[in-house]
Parts: C-alpha cells; sequence; structure tokens
C-alpha cells in the first residue's frame, strides 16, 4: 500500500467516501487508488471551484466532510472563492492539494508555488506531509479538524507526490468529534428572565442550527409563551421549510428594512446567530443592526448544541408547543398559466406550485428571488440552501453536490444569470453524474443587484461606462446553448404557463434539466 | 475627486489604460469613475480567472502593464490561478481588489476575508490603502512595483470601500522604472572563453527577452562563430517564430528526451533562462536536467538586459550575423485538403498554413500542440505565447488580453478541450469586444496528458475508475453550443478540407470564431 492508498483508505474507514476533484499530474497515484481501496466514489469537475463547491453542498445535507482533490497551488487557488463560502457556512470538507516531490520543491518550476499560503486564509486547519508513511495518520488528522462543536471546519492536507508513491503507514482511525457545548444553566436562566420581562421588545434570533426544526418548534413554544419577536439570521446553511413547518421570518438584506425589523428591541438574544452586521458598509449607514442600547444576551453560540439550549429554555419558561395554524397552500398550479410576461412574485407562485415534496432549493437568485420566501413557505416541505459567503458561483457546484448528498432527494437551484456563469461547469457533473437537478436561471441579462449597489453606495451614476459594467446583454448569453454544450437539456420560457411545463418536465426526468427565465 | 477618482486618474496618467475586471459592490466608486476620469478603457469578465488572464496576455504583448478590478477575497481568490501564471511569466499586472470599508472590516460578515494572505502568494507587492487621500500615492507606487529590471511584477493594491468613497489626493506620478542591469563585462568575457574553448559541449540557453528577434539573431551568430549548441526554454512567454526569423529549437518538455538533448554538455551558458529543472518530478528520473558535472554560466539573468548581453558577447567572440538559409514554406493550402481524419501532424500543417501574417498564436494546446513547433517555423512571422506557470485556464482569457495589447492583429488559440473548460467564459467578453480571435479546440474528449502522466509517475493504472476520472466524454462536450451560447460563431470539422475552411473563414470575418476539432 503506498502513501496514496493509505490515505485513501483512512478516508473511507472514517466516513468520508466522497471525493469532488480535479486531479492533475502530481495527483495520479491517488487516482490510480480509486481502484484498489474501496469505499470512495469520486466525483469529477472541470473546474476547482465545483469541486469544493459541491463539497459545500454536500456537507449541508449530509452532514458529514466529502474530500476534494485539487492540483497544487493553482488548483486550491481555484477553489478559494467556495472555501470562503464552505468556512462560513462551517461546512466540513478536507481538501487534498498534491504538490511537488519534496526534493523537487526546492527548484523553481513552473507549478511551485506557496501552497500553504494559498490554503491558509481559507483553512482552520492546514498540513504539508512530510513522509509516505505519515499520510495516513495526517489524513485522519484532517477529518478530526474538520469538526468543531457541532458544526464543520476546512482542513487542507497537502500532498507532496513522493509522499503518494512512497510507502504507506497503517490506515489511521480519526479521533471522534468531541460533544458540542450542552446549555449552559446560567445562561439559560439568564435569557428566561429577558424575555419574560421584555416581551415584544425582546427578539429572539436563530442562526446555525437554531433554524432546524426541532430548534424552531422550541423557539415558537417561546415566543408564544414570552410574546417575543422571532427572526432568523438573512441567509442560513440550510433551513427547513414549506407547509407545516414552523415558519421564521428572516432578517432582511436590506440595511434600511433590517434596522427598521429591529426597532424597539431592548433586547437581542442569539441562539446560533451572530450579532447582526451589514452585508456591505454604506456611507452614512451603520455597520450594526440592532437598535443603539439594546443588550445582546447569547443562548447558546453557533457550534453549540443551539437546538438544545432552545429547548432547555423553553423548559425553564414552561413553555409548551402551540398547535400550528394550518398552512395555507400555494395557488393551484392550474390557476398559474396565464401567458403574460413574468416577474418574480409569479415566478415564486409558479415554482412554489410546482416544486416537489422534499426537495432541496439551492439560492442563489440574488435579486429575482428576494420575493420567493413568504411563497416557498406554502410550498412542499424541503430544505432551503443558501450562499453563506457572499462569494457567488456558489449555487450550481452547491446542487450538485446537496444531490449527491441526499440521494433521491429532487434539486431546484435558483440562480441569476451573472452567478451562474461564474461555475457553469458544474452543469457537466451534474449530467455526468445524472443527478435530480433542475436549474433555473433569472435572465435579466444584467448584473441587477449591482445596478442598485451603485446607486446604495452613494456613487453618482449615469454614464455610459459605469452601466456597461454591469449589463450583460451585449451579446446575450444563450442558456439553453450552455445547457447543450454541458450535455443537459434545457429550455427557454417567457410565460408562467411555459414555466409550469418546463419545470414539471425537468422534475418529472429525473434528471438534469436547465430552464432559462427570460426576464 | 474622490479616492476611486483619484486612483483611476494615476492609472491613467501613468500609462495604465486598460481594466479588465469583474466588480461589485465595494467596487463601485471605481466603477462610476469610469465615466468622470477619461483614458480608461474597461473590459468586462463574467469570471476573474479571465480578468487576470487577460492581464497576462496583455502585457506580454503591449509590455506595459493593465489593471485588474476584482472583489473582495473571493474575486481575488478566483483570479489567483492566472496571477500564479502572470507571475511565472513576469508580467507586470496591478489588480484592484476592494474590500469592506475600513470601519466595517472588524465584523465578521460573509464577505470579510483575509484579502492580503490571499494576495500574498501571488504579488510581488501589495498594500492595502489606508485614507482615501492616500490611494492616489498608493496607485503610484504600485505602478512602480510592476517593474523590477527588464520585465514585469504582479502589483495588488486593495481598496476599502470607504477609501474609495472619501475624498481623494492629487493624481500621482509613478516612480520611472530603473534601468536593466547591463552586460557585465566580467561576465561576458568568462562567456567567451568558455565557448571558444568548448565547442559542440557548450549549449546557450535562451530565456525571457533572450529569445527575443534581436537577441536570437546575436545568439546565431554566436552559436556559428564557436560551434556551440543553442537551445531555447520550453516554455516562453513571448517568442517570434515564423518565416524569415533565426529558429531556435526549445528544450523537450519530457524528461528523457530534455535530458537526451544535453547531453555531453560541459557548459550551460544561461542568457535570460533558468537552470533548466523538469516541470515535474518522477520517480527515478532526474529534477536537474544537465548532466552531472556539467557546469553553469550566467551571461544575463531573465530581469536584465539579455539581447545587450548576447550582442556583447558576439562582439567579444568577434561573430558576424550570418545570412540566414531561406526557410521552407509550408505546403500549400491547396496541398492539405484531404478528407481521412485529422491527426496532430495535419492539423499543425494546416494551421501553419492558413496562418495570417503577424499573428499572435496562444498556445494552450497540451498534448495535441506538442508537434506544432516545427511546422510553425514555416508559417508566417508570429508571436507564440506559451502558459508560463503550468495552471492550465490560461489561453482563452490570455488571447482576449494579447487582442487588447496588440490591437489588429489576429489571433490564434490552441486549446486542449480540458484546459479550456476552465475559463471558458472568455469566450463572452471576446464577442463582447469583437476581437478577431479564432479559437481552435482540440476536442480528445480526455485529460490526455494525465493518460500519459499517469504511467509516467509509476502508478499502477488499469481500473475502470481512474480512467474514468481522466475522460470527458461522458456527456461528450459540444464546444459548437458552448460558443454559442457565450455568443461567438462556430463550427465542427473533423477534415482537413473543413480545417481548412473554417479556419480561414475564421480569420477572414475579422472578429471572433471557434473552430471544434473533434478527434
Amino acid at each position: 500500500m503506498n502513501g496514496a492508498e493509505s490515505l485513501l483508505a483512512t478516508l473511507a474507514a472514517n466516513g468520508v467516501d466522497v471525493c469532488f476533484g480535479n486531479p492533475g499530474t502530481s495527483e495520479m497515484h491517488f487516482v490510480a487508488a480509486l481502484d484498489r481501496v474501496t469505499g470512495m466514489r469520486s466525483v469529477l469537475a472541470l473546474f476547482e471551484g465545483v469541486a469544493t463547491g459541491a463539497a459545500d453542498g454536500y456537507y449541508r445535507m449530509a452532514r458529514k466532510p466529502a474530500a476534494t482533490l485539487l492540483h497544487l497551488g493553482p488548483g486550491l487557488g481555484n477553489g478559494t472563492a467556495n472555501l470562503h463560502n464552505g468556512k462560513k457556512a462551517r461546512s466540513g470538507i478536507v481538501n487534498i492539494v498534491g504538490d511537488h516531490a519534496v526534493a523537487h520543491a526546492r527548484f523553481e518550476s513552473p507549478l511551485s508555488s506557496d501552497v500553504e499560503g494559498i490554503a491558509a486564509p481559507v483553512s482552520h486547519w492546514f498540513r504539508t506531509s512530510r513522509s509516505s508513511r505519515e499520510v495516513a495518520g495526517d489524513g485522519a488528522e484532517a477529518i478530526a479538524a474538520t469538526r468543531d462543536g457541532a458544526l464543520g471546519c476546512i482542513a487542507t492536507l497537502i500532498l507532496p507526490a513522493d509522499t503518494a508513491w512512497g510507502p504507506g503507514g497503517p490506515v489511521a482511525t480519526a479521533l471522534p468529534p468531541a460533544t458540542p457545548k450542552p446549555p449552559q444553566p446560567e445562561a439559560v436562566r439568564e435569557a428566561a428572565r429577558a424575555l419574560a420581562s421584555l416581551g415584544a421588545r425582546a427578539v429572539l434570533l436563530l442562526g446555525a442550527d437554531g433554524v432546524g426544526e426541532r430548534a424552531r418548534e422550541a423557539a415558537s413554544a417561546i415566543a408564544h409563551k414570552t410574546g417575543c419577536r422571532l427572526l432568523a439570521e438573512f441567509y442560513n446553511a440550510r433551513m427547513p421549510g414549506g407547509r407545516g413547518r414552523v415558519r421564521v421570518d428572516r432578517l432582511p438584506y436590506a440595511v434600511d428594512a433590517a434596522v427598521e425589523k429591529l426597532a424597539g428591541a431592548k433586547c437581542l438574544l442569539l441562539a446560533g446567530a451572530a450579532d447582526p452586521i451589514a452585508f456591505f458598509a454604506y456611507p452614512g449607514k451603520p455597520s450594526e443592526l440592532k437598535p443603539v442600547g439594546c443588550r445582546t444576551l447569547t443562548l447558546a453560540h453557533a457550534r453549540d448544541d443551539v437546538p438544545a439550549a432552545l429547548e432547555a429554555l423553553r423548559d425553564e419558561l414552561g413553555a409548551v408547543a402551540t398547535p400550528m395554524a394550518s398552512a395555507p397552500r400555494p395557488p393551484a398550479v392550474q390557476a398559474l398559466r396565464p401567458a403574460g410576461t413574468l416577474n418574480a412574485d409569479l415566478i415564486g407562485d409558479v415554482l412554489a406550485a410546482v416544486l416537489p415534496e422534499n426537495a432541496i432549493v439551492v439560492d442563489e437568485a440574488v435579486t429575482t428571488g428576494r420575493a420567493f420566501g413568504p411563497r416557498f413557505a406554502a410550498a412542499a416541505p424541503h430544505d432551503w440552501l443558501a450562499v453563506m459567503g457572499g462569494a457567488i458561483g456558489f449555487g450550481l457546484p452547491a446542487a450538485l453536490g446537496a444531490a449527491i448528498g441526499a440521494p433521491g432527494r429532487p434539486v431546484l437551484a435558483l440562480e441569476g444569470d451573472g452567478s451562474a456563469m461564474y461555475t457553469l461547469q458544474a452543469l457537466w457533473s451534474i449530467a455526468r453524474e445524472s443527478l435530480p437537478v433542475v436549474a433555473v436561471i433569472f435572465a435579466n441579462r444584467a448584473y441587477r443587484i449591482l445596478q442598485g449597489e451603485l446607486q446604495g453606495v452613494g456613487a453618482q451614476v449615469g454614464g455610459p461606462r459605469a452601466e456597461a459594467m454591469l449589463r450583460l446583454d451585449r451579446p446575450a448569453l444563450d442558456w439553453v446553448a450552455l445547457a447543450h454544450g454541458h450535455g443537459v437539456p434545457a429550455a427557454t420560457v417567457r410565460t408562467a404557463d411555459e414555466l409550469v411545463r418546463e419545470a414539471q418536465r425537468g422534475f418529472a426526468s429525473g434528471g438534469p434539466y436547465l430552464i432559462e427565465v427570460v426576464l
């Protein structure tokens, strides 16, 4: 068994049994090992950002890390943006990055680079293996490093080529993760006192596992008992939604709207959430969204056992689960077939109506998707995955990974046309793996969000050169052709009627499908 | 004038008048400034690796830096691989990277990241501006930092949003670059003594500006006078070629072939070249390619005035320019029209025959292009740009940049299908700018180079899982559809006859064209 084989066996033995890879020469022994070590599913990506984004999406559904296989510093560099997103999502990922053989690395050669330097900003843990006999042990440490409390971390293991081809050590076992921090009685009592005394002047803000079903039921009982306001963070790594589930509004993205939402709060109780901060700074607007003088209490940090903390608080308050109001159903599909032009509201209605049971929704719709939230509350039960690090190019790769992390569940990827272009190569991997991913591209042919942000930051607008930098319409991208080029069937729609028909066709196909919605 | 305007004016005033950008919210003031400051051509890219690769290609033709405009850490991360290539090519580039406003950066927010940490591995120089009044001065220092001797460097200026929107300082002037180091008399004399005494046991190895026309004529005279062997490095940032120019063979890529080429050498004289090192290490093969016991002399380093050093050596030896043997012409196009299957040799013959005068050839053909070198020696005069850092995804972006850096010159981009997929979004920018770029995609539907490397590194091959990781044929990429999706006209060819017809059509169009060669 060589080093690569010992690593592959260690990964598989510790439950890391999916690898999203884009290998090169320095990873060839790892690739060859795929046929001699059982238990690893290897998924080829044509661009490294696809591999890292897929690993993020995979973790969110499987709740265990996948590996990525990347080619030296530049390959890791290409994966950086989606590792940034994965880090902010607290996803667990094991990056395996090949490098030059140790004896070769001292020479200046085209691919020599500072791999550790590239790894550091996006990794909680990184190491360069020093010998082939240590690779398996390093791999086990990397796996252990992907877990901190309830959530995941990014671990990057750099593998010089000779540590892959030299003799390997024994398969290693990763230390089991530490149990997440349980509810802290003093924090629970203090939270109970604050909520009981403040009523609607308190806001219970949910984040991380605090938005899960179990946590939300406890949070709902707490809000019902105390009268506190209940909100979730705007972005959530995985948020269950749809009919029959407790609905929690999200804090708005826009600074003014978020400030208004929190107005009058005297206490902000954080359950897995962070003190809310504006996405960007804007001249003359606050970075901190809570009112001046509002006190912050932390019931549980994101990596703690947030659901247990909420249940402890519920019990401390003597709150009980309340019967759910029966959720509204979305409009029947038959009622959604006008031939008129589509707008964001109507698109939301259609997609909520046709969403299959137990779907996964990957949201990178940026502007068009803003109106979808309330509509999807009436849709079939689903999980909603948002980009957590603000780096666009997350959606299609995450859809790939989510479909593999939750086999059999249909995936709906909501994509702005600008966003989808960063990592469109994911379509090929989705086709290759025959995954049930329906991608809907909102073709407004602009960086629409930036057309708003240009004014939001106080830039004086009006000139043709600035405007040209925000428009994608010359030439227009043809998403049906792009999909076909990657082996994915596709159609263009312009009306609600067409969108209903094509979305139903896509989900019924059980395979990949792309719908270009021309706006 | 705000900070962004003062920076834009400083860039333009110092000759940095092209910007390849993919902006976001934090760069909106820079974008708005495009309409209020004259002299900057702004080219939109849909992915940051397109912007950085274009800046590399631009520098190689214009011999001055372009700016890139990138969105915080993840945007810079997406540009890393082609910055790595640009760094190895010694191209000058000024990266402008927006970041959160200074007061906002202390908060954890989705896009907060270690921008300097991401910049460091791919930048010779980087700085975060501290106030809007200092931005212009920082920009001038960044421009000065893009030059070291005869060649370029990567400078990264990080611009917190408030340094863009606050009041700017005066437009600044960059210090002029220092003159490259002139010929060193002692090195010239020592080189002359070695060559005069060793004859064919000496090898004169050219690199950097040592492969330019003026340098090659001097090198040719030196070789003619002393009998030394004359070679160029395998990869060159810009190598003139074609009829009527001194031909210099390149050191082969494969280790065994390179070792054989240098066999018997007692002295390696470096003129802008580095001591030759294998691209990768392979078990049982040397990293250093020159024979054991071969002495190394440096006539001039890459950043020195290499052409002047070669001319000084020529004069020291009393060598004179020799009349060129009349170069062979490529086969007439009429002779190249069989209907049979294309292979690499025939493709090289066809492309050499149809290449327009004064074209720029961007080479990322990896395996298919290996056979092209000798054939293009007989083609019309051209410049040949190779990927210098081994990070694929260089070709289409570099073609974009080269076409803008040398206006009016036709560009031929030679692309492996695997390579082209990394940054295919460049096609859209090429279409948008209506550039005369003919891209030829060699669709062998495999990572063909890796199929060889798998054996080269001694990995035991044979299994279906490893093989699947190197094949791109399930589903097949449809390059005509991908081109159309980006707004580029395209055709598929399978015979020499069809390749001649479509290449002539592409060059005659004066705009972008893509040819998929199915192998």
